[in-house]
């Protein structure tokens, strides 16, 4: 916990920030982020694997989910790759992977597989033209659906759809959650901070316009 | 950590679940949220509050993020707020406020302010048209920048420019990084896991391409 002194910043104090600075800052604004790995196929049928904070839940049905992608450091072929193979998958990254997994984001050579460059396993399924991280116990295979260019900052927002999914038995409920703590998933602040988690508790659905009895009196 | 048998889901699996079955196992799916408040004014100048896992960091110059929205449920009338004043703000759900957090997504009445309704405060900032929650200590003010309906599933992407932030002093570092987790933020798993967080790290900037020393040998 930390003390009750708030600090304020307004749109000048942002935009005179040191780049690296501002990065970080705004980076940790938003609140925790997933951390994933992207696979995806390159021309030349290599795999090619990639960090990505920015994945965002877009509806259950159909099973959607998005990325923005910024078309620089580790993700230059990922954009590219999903538009030529319309497919790609998102593996969770794990305690066990995660020096791996933040690695993934220099910028390697062009003839270079990532996957070997820091030690993570591809893992292809028949039909499926984007490769795995056999390292993840929470990955999902997503077929292409839209690419949106979000012109106000040159980065792109893709939407996939999910059409398999590979999860530990054990870490699904009965109601259909999946407890992705227990698969060690871990959750990024900012650019660089990873952490652990420890459920505090499931809440119930809201059903109710009344005030809860727990708020009463 | 689980057992090592994985399960296995199709598209055709992933279909035939029943529907709140599959709103939870899809939900699950990205990855550990940002759970935050979205405060918004309403034409009756009503302050109105949402809870928004579904932030995501569109870029750091200018600073982006937006948010998808569903329109029903807790969030009937945050777009329109939001088109209308062309301002929201996001405030970071803390573990004293988990509850009454939640509970906004709840449907109430067309002239009840969820503030009042759940037991948050708001707080007003002179010039910026959106209610803050004062029981936040990370809180920022967003202007408006683009309306992206999603027409694959109805709902609404919006992207804000951070234009005010107010964090704790002591949990920004001396890099610009926020510690989030010294603010007590949350991290939520599909549609209502709540977790505290325990900082495994912060990693270098993976600068090089060349495989790493801890990787060699």
């Amino acid at each position: 916990m930390v003390g009750k002194m708030q600090q304020q910043f307004n749109a000048q104090d942002i935009s005179s920030m040191d780049a690296p600075y501002r990065a970080l800052f705004i980076n940790s604004l938003g609140g925790f982020k997933s951390a994933n790995l992207v696979g995806t196929k390159d021309q030349d049928s290599e795999s090619n694997v990639a960090i990505m904070s920015s994945v965002v839940h877009i509806g259950a049905n159909p099973p959607l989910l998005a990325i923005v992608i910024r078309p620089d450091g580790g993700h230059r072929h990922t954009l590219k790759n999903i538009l030529q193979y319309q497919c790609f998958t998102l593996n969770h990254i794990n305690e066990e992977i995660l020096f791996s997994a933040h690695q993934t984001a220099a910028r390697y050579a062009d003839d270079v597989s990532e996957f070997a460059a820091v030690g993570l396993t591809h893992l292809w399924q028949d039909g499926f033209d984007a490769p795995f991280v056999a390292e993840s116990s929470i990955r999902m295979g997503l077929e292409f659906r839209q690419h949106i260019p979000l012109d106000i900052n040159g980065t792109h927002f893709v939407i996939g759809e999910i059409v398999n999914v590979s999860v530990p038995k054990a870490a699904i409920q009965t109601d259909g959650a999946v407890m992705i703590e227990h698969a060690n998933s871990v959750a990024l602040a900012g650019l660089d901070a990873y952490h652990s988690t420890q459920l505090l508790g499931r809440m119930a659905y809201p059903k109710t316009a009344l005030k809860p009895d727990w708020l009463k009196s």
